[in-house]
């Protein structure tokens, strides 16, 4: 740095200037300490400033999987709330690996970001108490974790199912299934507890049909369990957990013949755009993904400057319906992109 | 470090064992040296290391737009690349915004990543410039700079745009919409092009839509212009430049009472999950985005491992047709989701 301000003739503290305010400095002498930069290669060192001020303006989140487009949106969300508080927000994808989750938190911890969010898909609690305890600041999205010692956003997935359930039922469906998986996955076990509050408070009937697929690939086996159910007890509404189940019955009954809706009505659970290729366009449940991502960063922000007075919280997030063909049939479907 | 080493007992060489090749340690001096450094809150600092190293394992890719699933798609594809070479991708959202496409190029310029995988909207020129002449390898992705200093990884939009025309003119249709932008964002230019050529091949007509906006906001302003077509003039089937704003068209056809595809066949060419919400399953041109993403870990792990070997090239990824309902009606139209 000193080379450079003794080229552009100019203080240290002007080439610092021109560093960091760039908007303080008369634009004559800015260019003149540029070209001076160009001429030496010297690269303004991020890693330096920020071991010498022991935080820098960076947030990091890393995310169970860029390929559901929630996290997408999580992403997007908290990105544009980020760049709105002055910051500058890194992703990283875990990809459904733990291991990867760990090298991503540690990258973080040792870039000595200001905070980090994290989006689980398993309870989180080594990996938050590997940031915790060096004292960064974390928030945990998407996953209640039940700790007192950070923030979590979380969307109301009891309601989702509840939402679900409940829009079967007023189109005037008696016999509802629920296709899902275990209840280890926590949006699995909320979405189960809300469609069966809705059928036990409407006394309707509710099928649950186990599947240990969640991805389209799951649609077979849910199909040939409700083919295997007497005449008496077929279902007539079909909730699967998450959208590429949704979409993975839609296509299965399709190749057993069955109509959708006609014959039976399918909806998902998750607004997973990855699953809105398919024939017939699906009913599902909308996750503000956006709103977790803003408000998680705001929560961050709020502690990272305030430390001594921050008191951690948990905000949830509500869902909401979004009707299309595959439970209300073709028109006066309601059309809704998000 | 050398408290850590005290409290465990054992040599700094032994600490750093620890932290970088945790393998080579015998798991009891393992443990023994992460109480230590648990009790002494020490942080591994990745600053401090690659500081000392000069580079770490780490790519930074800086995207244009993470809300086009393009690009999720290319980050997944790179990721997964990353993870497969022993490297850790970082991913950082431009959102359509150039200057923070610059602070983000700054940013990992002065991590000091390996490489940096940058995706731009716009000509990359300057964003190039100044990480090129730090020496940082860079690969461009999805825009075609004309540069001999770096590699690049395309998607044959002029391809795309063919492919588009192609299944039109294959369905039977005679009069050819295209509706788009101007031609200064390169994919809407190379589109255009191939669309031209399977027109002029074939010995069709096509009627040249301009709208502002590539959106579904689009779609009103396209409608509008096809409807004041004289009626022996009217497009039997428009080919929009994105998938939004084939949505956007197929929407508003629906306002005026047109049918899609019964009066009109409708299609898109960029295979964005967003558009495929709406009531009638969207025909559109699959982008490899994961192969362009993996693509451009490849050329950049290329050259980070052999800087004097790497000759840089220019990879180009073909696009495929991914028929749906709205061109091709409702049954028996193949279904395909990725």
């Amino acid at each position: 740095m000193a080379d450079v301000a003794a080229r552009a003739g100019v203080s240290l503290g002007t080439v610092s200037h021109v560093l960091n305010h760039p908007e303080r400095v008369k634009e004559s002498t800015r260019l003149r300490v540029q070209d001076a930069i160009d001429a030496l290669g010297f690269v303004r060192n991020a890693q330096a400033r920020s071991l010498a001020a022991g935080e820098n303006r960076t947030i990091g989140l890393v995310l169970v999987d860029l390929g559901n487009t929630l996290f997408v949106d999580i992403a997007r969300g908290a990105q544009q709330e980020a760049t709105a508080c002055g910051m500058t927000l890194l992703l990283a994808n875990s990809d459904n690996d733990d291991a990867l989750q760990d090298v991503h938190l540690d990258f973080f911890e040792g870039a000595r970001v200001s905070g980090i969010l994290l989006a689980p898909m398993t309870d989180p609690r080594t990996g938050v108490d590997r940031v915790r305890r060096r004292g960064t600041p974390v928030v945990v999205l998407n996953y209640d974790a039940g700790r007192p010692d950070c923030c979590t956003v979380l969307v109301d997935n009891e309601r989702a199912g509840h939402l679900a359930a409940r829009h079967m039922i007023d189109l005037g469906h008696r016999r509802l299934a629920f296709v899902a998986g275990r209840d280890h996955l926590q949006p699995v076990r909320d979405r189960r507890r809300g469609v069966r509050r809705a059928v036990a408070d409407a006394g309707v009937e509710l099928v649950e049909i186990p599947v240990g697929d969640l991805s389209a690939r799951g649609g077979p086996a849910a199909v040939a369990q409700l083919a295997a159910l007497p005449a008496g007890r077929r279902p007539d509404a079909v909730i699967a957990v998450t959208d590429l189940l949704g979409l993975g019955v839609v296509q299965e009954l399709g190749r057993a013949g069955l109509a959708v809706p006609g014959d039976i009505a399918v909806m998902g659970c998750d607004y997973d755009k990855r699953a809105w290729g398919g024939s017939v366009p699906l009913t599902s449940v909308r996750m503000p993904g956006e709103e977790v991502g803003a408000a998680a960063v705001r929560l961050l922000v709020d502690e990272v400057s305030a430390p001594g007075l921050h008191r951690h919280e948990t905000v949830v997030v509500p869902p909401s319906l979004v009707v299309r063909e595959s439970s209300a049939g073709r028109a006066p479907a309601p059309t809704d992109v998000g």
